[in-house]
């Protein structure tokens, strides 16, 4: 079961990416291995053209991935980003995009998981990434 | 050989990544099938704890390989990353971080390249990375 | 909706994988931009310690793609594999495995799926792959 | 410096991979963080085409990053594979493949390192991989 509600790991976020802006990422929904994220609209992130740049969508997936295993494990700051694989599929212009991440592995000192993004209200990927986490051995997390 | 040099290559990263700072990148090297860039330090590339973010490496990485093949194709706005696989491999703490991209394969249609992502002054890599880049076939980019 | 069926797409996988044993693989279901196929357990499948080896896995992900790509396209021989990558989290012992593929993006040029390999059984992955096919222009492919 | 040499890899590796054919690699050199090996072209190799197949490349990719796993830290057969990217690039016909594999990190408990395969003779890379391999912590290798 998840330690964290949507609002508790909202606040765990903006200590772990603390320059973002008040607005940059919304959870809409919290589940064991799973989370939702909203990532509002917003002109400066977009690249020349008019679509959502490449950096915006790779930190939504670190952000989304983040959250999912924070979700789970509690807030634990030494979990990090040890790989992330990502491939652009479709252009999204101006709309929020929304991210789901799946855990595939919550291992004793690594997670795996997958995050699809899409365009809200569209079914078609715009990108799906898969992240590895160096996560702290269970007897040094919270409780 | 390189179409662009390092200054007319810092005028495109503006333009391709508009809401960056201006101090955000500097091109300090232009080979053929290569470019070297340094990312000044600036605090709000850290994470909690002091160490740069795996977000700005992402960004970093991905502006190196822009950067590398724009050098090699000119000012060419519809190159677009098609994918982008990283490892983190070291903590980078409050220092100038270094980007090295060779490109190992500029082809009509696709570009692929790995950046090498060092602290100033030190050997160990802090990360790696590989890019593939659709770019526009030859008959429709500037001569 | 398909082009091939399970039988079709079995005797063009012999085709494309000549070297394979009869028996290595049997595709299971098709349905729209999804197959599922069963490695049948095969000692040489193994590395020292008795479990699935690596090679194996990937070898099933990328005919368990190849398979969801023609299953759309028809038999195009001229498809191939331009990236993969494969994240292993648990070990598969003496087991059949089943790999569920889906495509995330058939577009005109590429395609992008990832394939889901589980011990015959089992909930947890064994491995996790996502893929990108070259594939020919519609106007290239059999009607 | 390496704790095994040439030959002491080759025999490490057929103890590893023990399906294979016995002139399937050859170790042709061995640095520090360094080994080149040789894939002798042969016809099992082959996709329809005729060219080098993708998965004999992948196995190949993982052959040479263990060779330089082991090459450093002895004959640790818990050494396995976590993750592999992989980007082909050209095509290769009938020509043994020369891989050389650079470990970029060797740390306590991770291994990452980047394989650079080309056709015997040619400078253009066939393909190149990114792996990361899980090691034995140091006081569980033999001394």
């Amino acid at each position: 079961m998840p330690k964290l509600n949507a609002a508790e790991l909202e606040g765990v976020i903006v200590e772990g990416f603390p320059d973002l802006r008040d607005d940059a990422w919304r959870i809409e929904e919290v589940q064991d291995n799973f989370v939702r994220l909203r990532m509002p609209f917003h002109r400066s992130n977009l690249r020349p053209g008019g679509t959502i740049s490449g950096p915006a969508l790779m930190e939504l997936a670190d952000v989304a991935m983040y959250a999912a295993v924070l979700a789970m494990i509690g807030p634990v700051m030494l979990a990090v980003t040890t790989s992330l694989n990502i491939n652009f599929m479709r252009k999204a212009e101006q709309v929020d995009v929304i991210a789901e991440c799946r855990l595939l592995k919550l291992g004793n000192r690594l997670a795996v998981g997958e995050v699809a993004m899409r365009a809200d209200g569209d079914e078609g990927m715009v990108a799906h990434a898969t992240l590895t986490y160096s996560i702290p051995p269970k007897d040094q997390r919270p409780a």
